[in-house]
């Protein structure tokens, strides 16, 4: 599987974006991201095009980056506009230029041809910023393919074993993995009947009753309705619990892992977000991460389905995206030889 | 070079296997070790056959073995015995078992197709658990290939130069090596003349014979017979002291190394034990590992023979091992294709 | 670009090479350096021919090294000169050896075919070992291709950007670099016309005329001649400051770099010595390593042209050698496949 390349993917929070410069590598490509003055995002491609000098190692004049190597200046747009060994500027004197999007408190990056980068087509993830809700944020950047991440979070009964005692507990046997799509987007609904309630939320009886509606969107961004009820309450309109998990791919075995977590509750209250967060990291780095890396150690890059792996019923979601995948990148291919 | 696959290698020392699951590379076959509530061992695929999940990170319920990641369960034949998630158990959720005998006080692995797994094939090291003998082992995992390691131990000529003053000196020109076959062992017998007594046996005059008995097992499993006596003595028919050294193959760059030492002294002596081992481990490691690294380095993953060695008369053992060898794997392919 | 063979280049500092066995690799291949009882270096290949151990890990007698593995000893020349095994030699018992040069206070090796090996060809560096002269020197061995150094250093201009306020200042945008050819040799002659004088150097006004000479030999020696004078004075007789970077490549991604610096003062003052050094190996330590470092990660081993890059009046220099590299690789393999 190779990645896709005409979809939003998120590249930063913005509180990490700023005046200073900022070398990220996405799907193998590097990327240089910094704050222009008027404060929107600028994402050109860090590699200079005279000796392939890193442009995140130069200094940044008004909007423009000079390249620390032999000084040539490089627009917001990539075009260098400044050559001071004779101020002649060849054509393809440039750096690509990646359309980007500050929405939904993420910093969104398209990756493929420009002329398809179309804003409208950022997955809605209007809930994080409503004045209604908190949303807190936590990034990390784990030693493993993005969609060995993705397989896990489709498939929640890895909970029960992953993470017996954080969050879940033993009700897989009763459990039901429903599966649709949404135009390009696989919906996966996990209900789980008569579960041991979790233990991080206060108030419930011993034994509930839980679901959660999962949304992947193409570009790796995973959101999670959770809601959970008293055996005799009703889950479909219970309010939920949201988070999200969203795994940009850098490369064939790292993967910027964007993780947050939303409230209705302390609206105005840091220390809850930075507790929340912990918290989230925590399990992740201390449950899945070393899961996941034994498992793209042993994957060793090759494709999942190439190893024809055992099928559980669980892994509908994660298959429907796996086919939804092969079919947009297909779809890339065909156009790029076309 | 292949590996052989079809032969019996020693896994572990039974001690080291008990009822904590443990992973062992072998072959680069990732294998879980461990022991069953009888007390048998069980060695099986140490990899998930739904996402690739090694299993040595799971649990143990009696002889079952729970996937740490979507809790399936194996048993130790390697069947899929519990499936939470449904419950439909496919033919092919399972693990490949592989064939296990503890004997002469090591753990044996057969890596090849288990029909042809016979126990009586197993060479004979019965010595080591003899009644009147004691043996001490040692195990370390050097970063080389099984066969610069047994190059290396076929070839004592070595030892005057590599072990000068640790326990050999300065007669290699004196000597005479003798090869023979026995089945698919192949028989060294290295003996020096004159040579300056081993300052490791007190009790010699200054300048003896000594011979080493050398048995090649196409298991990497090479054990000794060491002979001294004054210059008027009777070689053949001296008391051996007798050691092996065993190479199981981890991967292109990596060996399973267990040393034993086996003495009819002090039987009832642990720290006699424990002294043998460290300074046979510390000469080993000392002297042997850093010029066999540097070797495996040179050679770069190369065969041997490709290289276009300089052959000496000395390392007639190790050529014909190397034949051997070759033959056995040249049988073993074509009777794959077949 | 393979490397080039048949050239001189430069192994080592006279002061480094004694009676220890050293290893160094050039060109990929091991070299044992050591020097023989009458004072003349030998270079021969660090790999015995029996079992590929580094004989740099052995013992000299006399002129002879004795391989630590086996004992088998090889003279100045490569020739095994005793096998203790049955001192049978046969023919290919040897390793190659290289001829090698002391002159102008370093160390020459040549590299191809022996034949070729004229101490003539030798590029003249006479000036270093001038008793009116004193030239210090440094040894570093940084992790980046031998030629992304080349082209640092044919191309001066990086040094406003990379090296502000070490010791150039803003004026390459009046600045000229004029190209020739000597031979086998390329001329690069840069000056700046207005420029801030190096804070280096102390007595000049504050703006200066300079030109820095740069004669590049195939064997990537670099000596540079520097002029500095006031706005009125006469560049071309001002008497120069010399120095030297010689870029001797290891493999893929390492270099053996040495520099040098000549001086017409302080003619006994080893401290000055030191001083020089650790200034100049302080700027390419801290300025130039991680720039280049970070450009031979992102070429990844490619050749820079099959990457296209943009080309500037600046590469002039850098460009005219790699066409004479690339016409010198060509020819020396015609002749090898003829």
């Amino acid at each position: 599987m190779l990645f896709q390349r005409n979809t939003w993917y998120v590249a930063a929070h913005p509180k990490d974006i700023d005046r200073q410069l900022q070398r990220r590598i996405i799907l193998n490509d590097p990327i240089l991201l910094y704050r222009a003055e008027r404060g929107q995002i600028v994402a050109i491609e860090d590699r200079c095009p005279h000796r392939f000098a890193p442009l995140s190692r130069g200094t940044l004049f008004g909007d423009v980056v000079q390249c620390k190597y032999h000084g040539l200046r490089f627009d917001s747009s990539g075009h260098c506009v400044l050559n001071p060994h004779g101020n002649v500027i060849a054509p393809h004197n440039r750096v690509r230029s990646f359309p980007v999007e500050e929405r939904h408190g993420l910093v969104w990056i398209w990756m493929g041809n420009p002329e398809g980068a179309r804003a409208d087509t950022i997955p809605d993830l209007s809930y994080m910023t409503s004045p209604k809700l908190r949303t807190a944020h936590a990034y990390i950047n784990p030693e493993y393919r993005y969609d060995i991440l993705v397989d896990n979070l489709l498939d929640l009964s890895h909970g029960d074993y992953l993470h017996a005692g954080s969050f879940m507990g033993g009700a897989c046997e009763r459990s039901e993995t429903l599966v649709s799509e949404d135009g390009n987007d696989v919906i996966v609904n996990y209900i789980q009947w008569r579960a041991p309630a979790p233990p991080s939320i206060p108030g419930l009886p011993d034994t509930v009753n839980q679901s959660f509606k999962i949304r992947w969107h193409p570009g790796q961004v995973i959101t999670f309705e959770y809601r959970v009820t008293p055996l005799d309450g009703d889950l479909e309109s219970a309010a939920p619990f949201r988070f999200a998990h969203i795994a940009t791919p850098e490369g064939e075995h790292k993967t910027h892992y964007f993780i947050s977590f939303t409230r209705d509750y302390a609206l105005d209250d840091p220390e809850n977000d930075a507790r929340a967060s912990e918290q989230r990291v925590a399990v992740v780095e201390n449950e899945d991460n070393p899961m996941l890396r034994a498992v793209d150690v042993q994957m060793a890059g090759r494709e999942l389905m190439e190893m024809r792996p055992v099928i559980l019923p669980t892994d509908r979601g994660a298959l429907a995206v796996r086919r939804k995948m092969q079919k947009l990148i297909n779809a890339e291919t065909a156009k790029e030889s076309a």
